[in-house]
């Protein structure tokens, strides 16, 4: 007899617990074969990611393979493209081969959590760093000893106190997870660094509303306001971030803080796969029953961030957090397994236990039972609750050893060069904002999506003549990559501006190999150099 | 009164450990300040980066930041773009901001190293997997368990056997220690992926002579390639890679290993800023005299890789090893201090203690002061020096414990994603391989750098149509991109064929934003589909 084929899409707290639990409870003569598709082949314990900027935790220790969680579920490490509820089937993407490949099921569960989306404020998907997975705590890192790095041997000194700026916006928990462990890293490197004033640095959280920590009760978020102020933390109360561009960012009130490193936590919008679902939703979320089955689509379930999940003793939504999570996806594993023995099923209902926010150097607040407690206390509680519920035993024996020597040594300064500078990237500019000098080295070409461009010239008499103007669809300082030289003049953008911008080796590549493309730009140089002359 | 300045370039251990004994003898009235330039923030100990492969040590440990080694030294995280020797300046590269910035020196200490280079070789920069720095062996590591849970779900027989094929070029230290990491990680971590059969899984290790580990007396070699023989390493002797493509290895014999893995240890060459300089140099390694001096030259010096050091007592050149440069750094400290003070200089001349090679889980072989030692207690050894050796107390206690840790834990198989695709990547084909079949995803373009390709249509009749033959300068595969349509045609390679290839992402931005290129590739696809309809 064929075997039932249940499949979960996701590999978060949602998707992993689906499997463990099925894999817990099903027997051999159910006949059920459980396949879980998961971009990555590891689940991140989101808790402990901040501590993975300061490198207290190692980077591979918050993070545990699915294939040793759940050793009986064929994992397939891919993305999903597109879900077909009719025909029960999921389409994945591409692996070394360029081919997509589709998995049927009979039963699915749909655990892809939401996503980070900047696309609401402007200037931010080119210039924010999000903090969400594990890669954007990496990315951040290394960010941020780079940026001590530039500023120890800038002599510029705007340019340093930018490089000395870091900038957190979200007062939620993890925004303040965050910028405590960003400012204990920070000042504590520092020390490192021969050249660098400690005094020039500042870490700045910026909160919409009147107190962090805003889900908390408030003597907690005072307390926890109070001390990050102590250990330096500027908070900026009441103040949204309305936008980024690659020099600074931009506040609601108008004001501009210069800085080079700008993270964001505060995005989340609908995975765009739920989106295109046609059952029924609740503000993005996939609207569920008791029973945690998606509404008119008999065996397919929902679970996580992306389900609408009403408790059924409290008739309130459930929050999307991580314990709800975990709970729903024993429940949903439970209720498949009945539904499939046609037993009876049971109806989801959990409070929360506690809530629990890191502050940094072993301090925290704590919401535990109707307790409140903050402080050393609390950091205990912290990391003895989050040490039990880390995933696998090797992981725990690892965090355990971490933090011991965490005690013992001071902070990693290693900055790994991970990310290869992407070829074409976007850039925002706000109006009248320098976007190269004359003098400066001619790196890339840019391209003009939207927005105004000026080019001006500075002759022996150091007078700036204007050049030229420039719309949407031109591109300017291709002149520089092709000649090797310094940019002959100095680009400003008049209106806001988005800019897209390949580097020279992208541009050389194809330039030197592509005749076409070279006659076309051998035509623009050519052009301008008319012009110019003129 | 100005201090004089001694700038040292390269952050490897001739750089960094002249920088740590010129602290330790400088005082106070020497008036010296020591500046060092450096690509990474830190030093990497080569000797355990094979244990990065197997997770066994932690990516961090094996490196120890530089600012830690020598506080006192001023570090510039920067490449050296260019040394003036007769200005007596060095010009770096830039930061941030898109400027360069200028040192100088009364004091050169040239540090720079050699280059991994696979130009020699026809498609090995385009597919092979270098192994020298850090970001090479966690991209291998990466590499490695991406093909372990791509064969997990791979049904195609052939290309999960390519899939499970792991080729290492050169049986030289660095090889042999890589092979040995590999092999035993790759085998140990397929026990967590049910899919994957462990008979299918084949680790090549080929050798361009008759025993591996030239360096070491033959029976050390025997004992070496017996015991990878037995953990199931195929050892291919005299036996030298050709080239490479996407698919598979070439080697001089004609015969083709197909593989996705590739790794070769053996190019190294001349740095490009040592062969820019005009100063005397011997197989491309800067001549010096027996105080470390560059000939003709006063107030510059070498060491390390990039040095013709010549052993005073035994008229014999140095062999580039960490031991060598580690020694004629502390020489050559203390000779340039000598010269400050005009003080007698010391000759250079040291005798190496010995050589040692891991062979993975709990063996190696030694040649240690004339004994040789092979199996575990040369393992005792190796594991005692190099933990001595390793510089930085804390690296000390944290490799310990990873060490430790191993003993009780499976290896690490989560993958990290790091590496971004690259917008623009080069790639090698060999006559008559597929580049692309009809019905594959379009996502990449391609311009064909040199050789030739010809394009055919499967009709309805399953009969193969030529639909034509494309040149140098030429490109394919756009219409695919535009439409985001499977690809209507498949594409193979006539001659031997290289060519550059921009991902979907970066040609649909440059399309959708630039008219004139958008115009460009319209025609070129008008063209097309009338020379198909015909």
């Amino acid at each position: 007899m064929k075997p039932t084929r249940v499949l979960i899409i996701g590999g978060g707290f949602g998707g992993v617990y689906t499997a463990i639990t099925l894999e817990k409870h099903l027997k051999a003569n159910d006949n059920v074969e459980v396949g879980l598709i998961s971009k990555e082949n590891y689940l991140v314990f989101q808790p402990m990611l901040p501590e993975v900027i300061s490198g207290s935790i190692g980077i591979l220790d918050t993070i545990a393979p699915i294939r040793r969680l759940c050793p009986k579920t064929n994992l397939y490490t891919r993305e999903v493209e597109s879900i077909d509820l009719k025909n029960k089937r999921v389409m994945t993407s591409a692996g070394f081969r360029p081919q997509t490949s589709q998995l049927e099921y009979d039963h699915l569960v749909i655990a892809v959590g939401n996503i980070t989306s900047f696309s609401a404020q402007r200037g931010l998907a080119e210039h924010a760093l999000p903090f969400k997975y594990l890669g954007d705590g990496l990315v951040l890192r290394n960010h941020v000893i780079r940026a001590l790095e530039e500023a120890d041997i800038e002599s510029d000194s705007e340019f340093r106190r930018a490089l000395l700026t870091f900038v957190v916006a979200g007062g939620g928990f993890s925004g303040v997870e965050a910028v405590a462990e960003l400012n204990d890293f920070v000042r504590h490197a520092a020390r490192s660094f021969r050249r660098i004033n400690r005094a020039e640095i500042r870490v700045i959280l910026l909160h919409a509303g009147p107190l962090i920590l805003p889900e908390l009760s408030e003597n907690l978020g005072q307390f926890a306001q109070k001390l990050l102020q102590r250990r330096g933390v500027e908070i900026r109360l009441n103040t949204r971030l309305a936008g980024a561009t690659g020099e600074s960012a931009l506040l609601d009130n108008g004001e501009r803080v210069l800085t080079k490193t700008l993270v964001s936590t505060v995005p989340s919008a609908p995975n765009p796969l739920v989106a295109s679902l046609p059952c029924k939703k609740e503000k993005g979320r996939i609207v569920v029953n008791k029973h945690l089955e998606v509404v008119d689509y008999p065996g397919v379930w929902a679970v996580g961030d992306c389900a609408w999940v009403v408790d059924h003793k409290t008739w309130q939504p459930c929050p999307p957090t991580a314990q709800h999570a975990t709970r729903q996806a024993a429940c949903l594993a439970k209720n498949l397994i009945a539904s499939l023995r046609q037993e009876p099923k049971q109806a989801f209902s959990f409070e929360a236990l506690g809530k629990l926010a890191a502050l940094g150097h072993r301090s925290a607040v704590a919401e535990v039972f109707g307790v409140k407690l903050s402080g050393f206390v609390a950091w205990l509680l912290w990391r003895t609750i989050y040490l039990m519920k880390l995933p696998g035993l090797d992981r725990k024996l690892r965090v355990s050893t971490d933090w011991f020597l965490d005690l013992l040594l001071p902070p990693d300064i290693v900055q790994l060069k991970l990310d290869k500078t992407t070829s074409v990237i976007r850039e925002h500019f706000e109006p009248h904002e320098i976007i190269f000098r004359q003098g400066d080295r001619g790196d890339r070409l840019y391209v003009i999506v939207e927005g105004e461009v000026e080019l001006f010239q500075e002759g022996p008499d150091q007078v700036p003549h204007l050049l030229g103007r420039l719309g949407p669809g031109e591109c300017f300082g291709e002149m520089a990559l092709v000649n090797d030289k310094p940019r002959m003049a100095t680009a400003r953008s008049i209106a806001r501006t988005n800019l897209l911008s390949v580097d020279q080796h992208a541009f050389g590549a194809l330039f030197a190999y592509h005749p076409p493309l070279r006659r076309m730009f051998e035509a623009l140089i050519d052009e301008r150099r008319r012009s110019t002359a003129r």
